[in-house]
This record gives C-alpha cells, sequence and structure tokens, in this order.
C-alpha cells in the first residue's frame, strides 16, 4: 500500500466536481489514521497466506483488488475520536474486512457476477467450488483473529452482525424476482446487509476504552445511519452511474431479479403497463423484450430518482446529527465527512 | 427424536451379522447418553428456527434428515467418561453437530452432490445461492452458541479446526482430477476433513471438568484415530457398498474426480492401460467410456481393497489402543465400541 493508491480508495477524482473540496478534506481527514490503515493492510495479507497455495493466491488477488476499506477506516476513526491508544483496533480492522469480504465472495456466487471491482470475480477465476470454501476460510479467519484479543463481548458482537447479515441476504433471495416489496422490506435487507457491519465498526472502539461505553449507542446509531445511506447509494447510482465509473453494468441489480430503492418507490404509481414491463425484465434477467432506456423512463417520469435521493440526503443527515453530539476534533470531522461521502460518492 | 431413530441411527439393522452383537453392545453402550442426545436434538430444532422462514424450513429437513450424530454422541462419552455433570456437554455437542452440518451443505455445493443422507441435498432442492447462505449461517450459528458459555479456549479450538477443515476441502478441490496423489496427501487431507472435528469432539469435555486436561492428549488421539478409521471406511464403501445402503451412487467420489483409498494404493502399481482409464473415468467425470466393473477390477487385481481393510483397521486399532489408557468403565467401553463400529460399518 502507498499513499496514492489510498487516495484511489477515497476516489477523489471521482466525486463531482462541486464535491471535490469535500473529497480533499476527506483525504486529509483520512490522514489521521494513514498509518494504521496500512498496518490492517499489512494484516490482512498477513492473514491470507497460508501453507494451502490456492489460499495464498486467491488472498492476493483480494487483497490486491482493494476495496474502499470503510469498514477499517471507520472503526480507526472511532477510535482515535475516543483516544485509544493501542494497537487492538488494527486488528478489529483487518477483522472487519475479512468478514466483509467473505460476504462479497458468497454474495458473488449467489449473483453469478463475473465482475467485482472491476475485475473478473473470485467465483468467475476459480469456479464456485473453491469460492465457496475461499468464503469459509474469509468468515473463519476474522473470528479467530478476533478470538486472540480474547474478548467475548466483541465476538458475540460479530457473530450476532454476521448472523443477521446471513439473515439478510437469505431474505433478499427469498424475495428476489417478487415485485411485491414494500419499502420496509428493503429497509431491513439494507439494515441487515450493510448497515449492521457499519454500526459494528463504529462501535467496537467503545469496547476498548474504559469509559467509552457511554458513547456507545451514538456510534452504534451513526454507524447503522451512515451505511444505510452508503447503500441506498450504491442502489441509486445503479440507476444513475455509468458502467465504467461502477465496474459493473448499470441496472445490474434488476437484471438479477432484484428490486432496489428506485423502483421500489415507483411500483405503486406505475401503470399496469410499466409494472409488466419491470416484470419482464426481472422474469427475463436480461434487457431483451424491454429495454434499459423504458425502466429509467419509468423512474424518471415517476420521480423517483430524486424520492431516493432524499432518503439518501436523510440518513447522511441521521449520521450528521448524531455525529454532531460526539465531542469535537479531527475525528469527529472525519465522520462528517464519511457521511457527506456516503451520500454524494459516484461510484 | 425417539429412541427407535436413535437405534436407526445406529444402523445396527446394517451392521453385518457377524457385528449385529457388537451393534447390540453399541446401542446399549449409546444408552448412556440417550437423555443428552434428546437434549443435542432438542438444541438442534431451536437453534435452527428463525423469523427468516426460508431457515426454519431448511433447518427442519437438514434436523428431521438426521445424520448419524456421531461426533455428539462421542462429545457426550467422553464427557461421561470424565465425569462431567453439568449440560454444557450438550451445549458443545450441538455446536459440533452445526459445524459439521455446514460443511456438508457447502460440500454438496462443491460436489455438485444431488443426495445426501438418502434425500435430495439441500442445494438440488433450495438452489447453490439459498444453500452458501444457508451453511453460512450453521457456521455463524455453532460459533454463536459456543460463544454463549464464553469459553475461549473451546472457541478457539473450534475456529481452528474449521479453518483447518476448509483448508482440507481446498487442498481436495485443488487436487481433484489428478492421479498423481499420494498417500500422505491423501491422508492430510482425511485428518484435517475428518478426524480433527473427530479429535475435538472427544478433547472437548477435558475443557469442562477441572483437572481433566491430563486426559486431553489421549481423548484427541483417539479422536483423531477414530476419525481417521471413520473416513477411511467412508471411503472404502464407495467400492463395497451397494447404492442402496449408501444412499448414494457407489463409486461416486471417483465420478466427482477424486481419489480415495482403493485407487491411491492401487495407481502405483497400475498398468499404463489401467491408469489411463482411471484417468478416463476422472476426465469424464462418468462411467461412459470406462464400466464400474473395470475399475474394480483393477482394486481388485492388486488387493486395494484388503489393504485399505487392513490400514482401517490399524486406525481403529490406535485408537482403540489409547482408549484402553483411559479409566475402565461403561463410556470407555462405549469409545472402544465406537472404534469398532467405525470401522466395521457397512454404511
Amino acid at each position: 500500500m502507498n499513499s496514492t493508491s489510498l487516495t484511489d480508495r477515497l476516489l477523489l477524482a471521482n466525486l463531482p466536481v462541486e464535491e471535490r473540496a469535500n473529497g480533499q478534506r476527506l483525504v486529509r481527514a483520512l490522514s489521521l489514521v494513514e498509518e494504521k490503515l496500512r498496518g490492517v493492510e499489512e494484516e490482512l495479507e498477513r492473514r491470507t497466506r497460508s501453507d494451502v497455495p490456492t489460499i495464498s493466491l486467491i488472498g492476493e488477488y483480494l487483497v490486491d483488488g482493494g476495496g474502499k476499506r470503510i469498514r477499517p477506516a471507520l472503526l480507526l476513526l472511532a477510535s482515535r475520536l475516543l483516544g485509544y491508544e493501542g494497537e487492538i483496533d488494527v486488528k478489529y480492522a483487518a477483522v472487519l474486512e475479512l468478514i466483509h469480504t467473505a460476504t462479497l465472495v458468497h454474495d458473488d456466487i449467489i449473483d453469478g457476477a463475473d465482475t467485482r471491482r472491476g475485475r473478473v470475480s473470485v467465483n468467475r477465476r476459480w469456479g464456485n467450488e473453491l469460492t465457496v470454501l475461499f468464503g469459509d476460510y474469509l468468515y473463519m479467519k476474522g473470528m479467530k483473529v478476533a478470538l486472540e484479543e480474547g474478548d467475548v463481548r466483541v465476538l458475540d458482537l460479530l457473530a450476532d452482525v454476521t448472523l443477521a447479515m446471513t439473515e439478510g441476504e437469505i431474505l433478499g433471495a427469498e424475495r428476489r424476482g417478487s415485485v411485491d416489496l414494500t419499502i420496509g422490506d428493503y429497509l431491513e435487507v439494507v439494515r441487515r446487509k450493510t448497515a449492521l457491519l457499519f454500526a459494528a465498526a463504529c462501535r467496537i472502539p467503545a469496547f476498548l476504552v474504559p469509559g467509552a461505553e457511554a458513547r456507545a449507542d451514538t456510534l452504534w446509531g451513526f454507524g447503522l445511519a451512515l451505511g444505510t445511506a452508503f447503500q441506498l447509494q450504491d442502489d441509486l447510482l445503479d440507476y444513475t452511474a455509468s458502467e465504467e465509473d461502477l465496474g459493473k453494468p448499470v441496472l445490474s441489480d434488476l437484471r438479477e431479479g432484484k428490486l432496489t430503492l428506485p423502483l421500489i418507490l415507483s411500483i405503486p404509481q406505475a401503470t399496469p403497463a410499466e409494472r409488466a414491463a419491470i416484470e419482464t425484465v426481472m422474469r427475463e434477467q436480461a434487457f431483451v423484450s424491454v429495454p434499459v432506456s423504458a425502466i429509467l423512463e419509468i423512474v424518471d417520469r415517476l420521480g423517483a430518482l430524486e424520492k431516493a435521493r432524499r432518503m439518501v440526503e436523510e440518513y447522511a443527515g441521521r449520521a450528521r446529527d448524531l455525529a454532531l453530539t460526539l465531542p469535537e476534533g479531527d475525528p469527529r470531522d472525519a465522520l462528517l465527512l464519511a457521511a457527506e461521502y456516503a451520500a454524494n460518492r459516484r461510484k
């Protein structure tokens, strides 16, 4: 890891021009934890090395592929905000990334994804068999690393969150292909699939610092709201971003039979013909009889993108309001910027 | 669970006539822990119930499908042997079965299995997507239940064993389709895939009883040898048992490109033509150009089934020798019978 790729991860260049200033502020804010983020990379590299050559190979591929490391960064910022001075936060930050990567790897089997983070997905490259096992390996490695500290409270939180995430994925899989998905159902899946791990990232440092438990609920709530804004924006970008920015085709969710925010907001007001068009894409799992433009016209006509945008801002605002109750200083500013970034990122 | 199905699980009727007496003794021996085994069933039912309907449904299917519950039975017998008087053993016995079931569920994706325990496999019934998630759920639920006791030593052992099992599966997957598999490679996969969890089952009760740590190594070694004998016999049965007994087609391992003991023992002495025949089946993943009988003739000509049989007995003997160093009594007799059963079972 060098600092250029850290900047890349913050996706500065991909923020809209009017947000560049924020992006630059975010880069400066993250420099607060930059050394620790490098520690996380080392930890990830070390923990995905194995006597079994295939494990090291897939591990390298995943570590180099580099996600945005949002969860580790949040954990480290919350840790800094609470004045934690040890090194255990780096370890837990790596644990969260191991668990997050495990879910991504298994998700790609579920979605039959061809690409992930702009590269060939693990399942396409190594087959479903090895991918199942590699996801299991990452989950267990995450638990194993967390176990080294022997803090049962953290382990318990991780187990609860991981179970809830898996349940969320199962709920999502159950409902795939259905157009009768309420906004409540959708938000429940978002909470489980994304928001809980963000919340855990923000909350875990409160276990590390004596007397910090008083901040635990605020940090948890902040993480939940931030994670929700992040996922809602992700689902919105599937409708508004270009294929090049996303590293995956637009409207890929719908193509996989998944209804997300813009269409969930549209369906109650859609005409029978529009509804039928949506159902057709979900059934065909492709834009064969119905072109992409027809779907985009529906969400456009019903103002769903604006409604979705307002929801993203609402959750980002909730995160900001909670952050403002935390002690002032650079770490808090960074968390505030994270909320802005989650809501405004272009990819 | 009623006691009839418990007897069924011991597969009394499927032991060869000359082993029936042992089988009946084994049933009596297991009656030592029968009440606790019922507790394990209750625990499994309770832990696979969820607000998410699909989870409860698959959970029911798996619990009713009933494995032999060998790992729980071993844990409970070892616990009894050490004079443990609490109820935590029931919980850990359920944890082992949850972890074991998770590996089976994910294995079925890996193998593309159609049947498991004589019924339609989870992946064939619910699809790979839900099956991946359900396996994850079972793993995490196992860890979560174990966490309730807060004993980091047990958790650490479980995490180590689960990681090693996953590595073993990855090793096995790497080597699939290769005819150049040494007996050492094979035994390493057996150790990881099966023997370690048997060893954990026998060893965990030593954590529960003050002063029992002195027995820990013996119990661990017993479990390793027993698990190895069990898996070797399993691989041998793939060559010698009928389709009806196994609930799956004979030579199914080879059909999946997996070399197991009888062929590994045969290949070094096989003629080039015989070797080519084996390679053909592995490549075609079916008995198309080469009939089953041709493969059976090879192992027969080279005496591989007898050699494999001797290896099974060697490991069962090692288990027996270790058990004989444990305190006399009904629980020890039951462990000795388990070693006989592992080596002599017909399915």
